[in-house]
């Protein structure tokens, strides 16, 4: 790794001397090549599949030349006419591009070049756009990202006719826009270009891209290594709260493929955002590949680009959303165009893994390029396995030793736990740590709330993070985590909680019928130390596989401590008596508490506290040890909320007052199905007679579920030494259980 | 009519003379005929659809048999084992006979007559089910509706496998078991057996089935015409409120086959319970068909049978979910069983409508007889075309003058109106006279609730009619009506309500562009004139379809009216300002208003109202002409709710006080889309800039409708005279209108 830096190094001396090299370069060569548009063209009409997209984009391309050019001035937010018309532009310009070079129909040249100097006539004289809200305005857009989204996709566009242009022509382009855009978004703007941030990404990836084709050395190293001296001040943030500098900040595009990617490809803001990144990570690398293959941006970092891939493949259920940790909104999935691009590159660039093939059929669209044309090709000669997804543990942090992300799945995706044990995240992040969502294939069990936004629709605050972002989403509460005293982890404060991490005690997911991650968290809460373990296990008297949850908490204080459960359905039973408010009222008054109304507060009847739910046609029982003193509170999002920002969404909550150690022990249990068409109700009842921590110290937790025909089922964890040759011995009631590793586990 | 009712009652006279008829039967005979057989037995392995169905049912059946006959002693609700297994047991039974008569495997046969055994030996001391909420328990199980369901399934499986029993084990079946059973469901239930209701028409059709395979005209004729002396009192009610006994009423098959049913097929229940009653209706219909084919029980009431199939199928959704009008569980669709036995046999004895086997084909499975046969052969022969739903006025009532429902659908599908100013709909009715649901393809853009019911959920009050069904569900606020003073139509008295139905006023869907139904309703609320009128638009400077409603209001004392709209989605914008309380309390007591939260009230802003959401990827917009002094409450379900029996979901509603003659005039505006995959928000703003009432009086209600581009549309009602060659003419706002028939419309 430090060779290959130093090499990287010393070519970029060389090539800085001379910022204009002699040497000519043919185009296309960024992302089309011309070896690659030949191949492309003796294939036509072979390949199904890009035939099929050629076909596809053509009609849209088409559509838009018959609508005419239009590049009104700049006025709106993310949902308005002017926004959106410049963002069709670029896209359309970049498709119209490749078009050109695979029908080599002048017509898509002539829409280019006429779009890029109507451009270059009003860039000029643009002011900044008038929208304010940004910490880095732009000019086209509202914000500097969105200009630079505009000139990664314009640079294609403009490779694609460089060679139909005059000399003259390129100097007017290059001088009067591309250049002075360049600088707009990096030397006028270092808030946004400086950074460790998917905004910079951005910014450095189009720098970058116009760098290649203007064949401009020193853009280009601008693109890699940032700007040297920003004058930018430590501490100073943008506006989600992100810090815009911290002290030994290192910038450009390869800082942000070295910093926020794990070794594992994870990234540190989550899913959302990693796909929204991956997009210039991957055209840039392509086009650094094509350009200057010397450097091996795909090889940086151990092939973490191309791990990215199949790091954010996995953190999908089985409908292919992305999980929506930290601000993600849901729905997004790999059938976004990033994730086209993503999984086409990862095949041709990466060792053709023939599974990337069944999710690019499940797209039915590819790239217009030779790694388009390749996926497409294995399609059609049968190549396509099925993409299996297994458990998986994902390391955050630059050297993957910040925490990571779990996914713990039994059978096809039956179930699924994503437990998320990482650091902050950035900017993006949210007060969460130790908590989880679950899936029963791709419908949510408990989930995590996302964000709260409405990308693009300008109703909704402009389409921009709405301020319950803030106020509830990023919260703890918000969250299936321990909320301490009402408060959020690391008091929400981004400067603490950007400090720190959890740390992973256990991954083991060797034995598909008992997987389990263990995590503990100490800095959330300082003199709470939280220990959060959760197994997966098929329990063979049971029909589906169950998630067992033990939160073991050890405070130098006695603490309020509330656990809930986001679940998503109708509420069927339960087994204890509960109080139902006439009128509702929130639930506190800040962190996230003001927002949740209390319809119902009750007292354990039992020590097995059960609540079950119907969720799309499947049931679900929560077991949980409780306290006789527990308060068992059913909560509904949507208080202090005037502009219906929120949905109208419930949880169970348990909360144990006065408390300092203490255990949490809970099973959530798929369970039988209904149809309302045959209505047929199978299996409504819950397996579990009894859950009970029948043990607990600082050496070994226990943990015991009883189902209803009386079979009993032992979980052991030994909470200091997670070795897996270290010898475990214990008595529990009597009876000695002796193990090796770090966890027990037996059916009965 | 009459001739044929005449001939049926003179045959019967004859017949009943014989109660056991010397001419040999042969069997089976019921549903699968010799013929049928073999027939059927020919085409093995020929026709696909026909053969998987074949292996599915075999794969169920032999599964039970491995399982082993299981006959619990009855104990449970519709969610408890004993209930599940009794039902699985009939279900199965009926499939394995008609394998027995298509694989010829004795192993079937001999499955159907150890179950048959087994009952038998139980059934003689059985009392009646240990449940006590039914107005009529049943044996097997809590109400003699079930018990009926397994006789009309065992009549088949005992007429399968009848010719493989001898004389002495066929007696012992019938005089302990199946005369008994007919005997308890009948004369021993006459509340229950001797209606015009659904639960009748399975205690009908058990009966007869069973008459039919023992050959006994006695039962036949207690099937067809119910019990003669009753002894009921007139004005018992059922548990869920129906009249059990009304003066003059008629009683068994043919009464069934009569009342309910108007002349176009609409079955007065509703299309959930026209699905549920079909099947003993079809299935008993072809039985006489095949063993009674001079009584032409099909071509009845010129062939109701058949045209309910069809008016059923039309009641549906894009997805084939049947519009929950009255009681009715969401999500029931044509994909269920019943359905399936509604379409193979509509197709066959018919007239083997091609439109009928696209259908078949979603349904994925046929029956196992040769009406089954017949349609595997069309799909299998190519002769499958799509089921088109047109736009369709439906009359309710026996002789169709009792109201009715009314389907507007522009496109394919791509809006679809329900209207309803039908009857009562006997106990399954609910008090929502001149209430609408609207649909986009599958989606609900404003539901009808529904009921309040989770049927067959045991947890959910054993599975049977919730409190809430009554409380909520039924009552008029639940429905995208107008209430008057906070009461329900007919004040919520069932006894009153089903002596009055709504008149229809005008339906006309000659026009694509301009489909109109507009109906009078005066004896919901006595002294209040409701005319109420819809018309789905085309507009052409429109995207989309619209629907646009008027509800004209005359009152002989001056009210308080509550117009709600029950949308689905999450709030956008809106144009008038609200107040949102910090608490949440219910916005009244009775009447439904108890459920309702007020989430905010707010004053117009001005006089076009406007308020948009967010459905599944669609904006809406709601258009009303407001007044200055209307309030507009934003209220949610949920209040007084403990148990979680309903659902969180939402309404605009807008009240208007202390006003006696007005006009409630409205546009919902279906428009653009969002993906959350490309995030691209289309058209996310409504095209309306103003909705006016330009003129009202007796004979003239008028509303403008102004684009955003400044285009106005006109439309006028003639409010009394709705006679397609009348002349009208009137002046508007200085401009002259004049017209032929019930309505003018003009794009601009």
């Amino acid at each position: 790794m430090h060779l290959i830096k130093i090499t990287t190094l010393l070519l970029l001396v060389v090539t800085i001397a001379a910022p204009h090299l002699s040497q000519a370069q043919q185009h296309p060569n960024l992302i089309l090549t011309k070896d690659g548009v030949e191949k492309v063209r003796k294939n036509l009409g072979k390949v199904p599949l890009f035939d099929a997209t050629v076909q596809s984009v053509k009609q849209e391309v088409d559509a838009e030349i018959a609508f005419g050019i239009d590049t009104p001035i700049p006025k709106d937010f993310s949902g308005g006419y002017t926004h959106q018309r410049h963002k069709i532009n670029f896209l359309t310009a970049q498709k119209a591009g490749a078009l050109y070079q695979i029908l080599q129909d002048d017509k898509y040249a002539k829409y280019i070049r006429d779009m890029l100097f109507q451009y270059e006539a009003m860039y000029k004289d643009l002011p900044v756009h008038p929208q304010e809200r940004s910490y880095a305005r732009g000019k086209l857009f509202w914000q500097c990202l969105n200009d630079s989204n505009w000139l990664v996709y314009m640079s294609q566009a403009y490779d694609a006719i460089y060679d139909t242009l005059t000399k003259q022509e390129r100097d007017k382009l290059e001088n009067n826009l591309f250049r002075p855009f360049a600088d707009f978004i990096s030397i006028d703007n270092p808030q946004f270009y400086n950074r460790v941030h998917n905004h910079s990404t951005w910014g450095n990836a189009a720098v970058g891209m116009i760098a290649l084709v203007m064949n401009d050395e020193e853009l280009l190293h601008r693109a890699l290594y940032g700007i040297e001296d920003d004058g930018l001040e430590i501490g100073g943030k943008d506006n989600d709260g992100g810090f815009i500098k911290v002290a030994g900040q290192k910038a450009g595009f390869l800082a942000n493929l070295e910093d926020p990617f794990s070794p594992d490809g994870y990234y540190t803001e989550g899913p959302y955002y990693q796909r929204y990144a991956m997009y210039p990570f991957l055209i840039f690398g392509l086009a650094m590949h094509n350009v200057k293959p010397d450097m091996q941006v795909f090889e940086h970092k151990d092939n973490v680009l191309l791990k990215g891939v199949d790091a954010l493949l996995n953190l999908s259920d089985a409908d292919g959303e992305f999980f929506p940790l930290n601000d993600g909104q849901k729905g997004m999935s790999y059938y976004t165009a990033s994730l086209v691009t993503a999984v086409d590159i990862a095949y041709q660039y990466g060792n053709q893994n023939p599974q990337l093939l069944s999710i690019a059929q499940k797209q039915n669209e590819v790239l217009l390029d030779q790694s388009g044309l390749a996926v497409a090709i294995g399609i059609r000669d049968g190549k396509t396995q099925p993409f299996v997804k297994n458990s998986i543990n994902l390391s955050d942090g630059p050297d993957g030793k910040q925490g990571g992300v779990g996914v713990l799945r039994y059978g096809n995706e039956d179930l699924t736990l994503v437990f998320k044990y990482a650091a902050q995240g950035l900017s993006h992040g949210h007060y969460d740590k130790l908590s989880f969502s679950l899936y029963e294939k791709g419908d949510e069990v408990l989930q995590d709330y996302g964000l709260a936004r409405f990308v693009n629709i300008g109703q909704k605050g402009g389409g921009n993070y709405l301020k319950e972002n803030k106020t509830w989403a990023k919260t703890t509460i918000a969250h299936n985590t321990l909320s301490q005293n009402e408060t959020m982890h690391f008091a929400g404060k981004y400067e603490v909680a950007s400090k720190h991490h959890s740390d992973l005690y256990v991954y083991d997911d060797s034995n598909k019928n008992v997987q389990i991650i263990s995590a503990i968290e100490t800095n959330a809460y300082p003199g709470t130390k939280m220990h959060r373990t959760m197994a997966v296990i098929k329990n063979k008297s049971f029909d589906k596989p169950f998630l067992l949850d033990i939160m073991k908490i050890n405070s130098e204080q006695k603490n309020q401590y509330d656990m809930p459960f986001y679940y998503l359905g109708q509420v069927l039973s339960n087994n204890f008596s509960y109080d139902s408010p006439n009128i509702l009222k929130p639930l506190g008054n800040d962190n996230g508490y003001q927002h949740l109304y209390l319809e119902g507060k009750g007292k354990p009847s039992t020590s097995s506290t059960q609540f079950s739910w119907l969720g799309k046609g499947k049931y679900y029982t929560l077991t949980s040890a409780t306290e006789d003193s527990d308060e068992l509170l059913l909560t509904r999002m949507g208080a202090n909320d005037p502009e219906f920002n929120l949905r109208r969404e419930a949880a169970l909550m348990i909360r144990r007052k006065d408390s300092d150690n203490t255990v949490f022990a809970s099973v959530i249990e798929p369970h039988g199905s209904y149809s309302p068409v045959s209505e047929l109700s199978v299996n409504s009842n819950s397996n579990i007679a009894e859950l009970k921590v029948v043990h607990d110290d600082v050496n070994y937790t226990a943990v015991t579920i009883k189902d209803v025909k009386g079979q009993t089922s032992v979980f052991i964890l030994s909470n200091v030494n997670a070795s897996p040759s270290k010898q475990h011995k214990l008595k529990v009631d009597g009876k000695s259980y002796g193990w090796k590793g770090a966890y027990y586990y037996s059916d009965n």
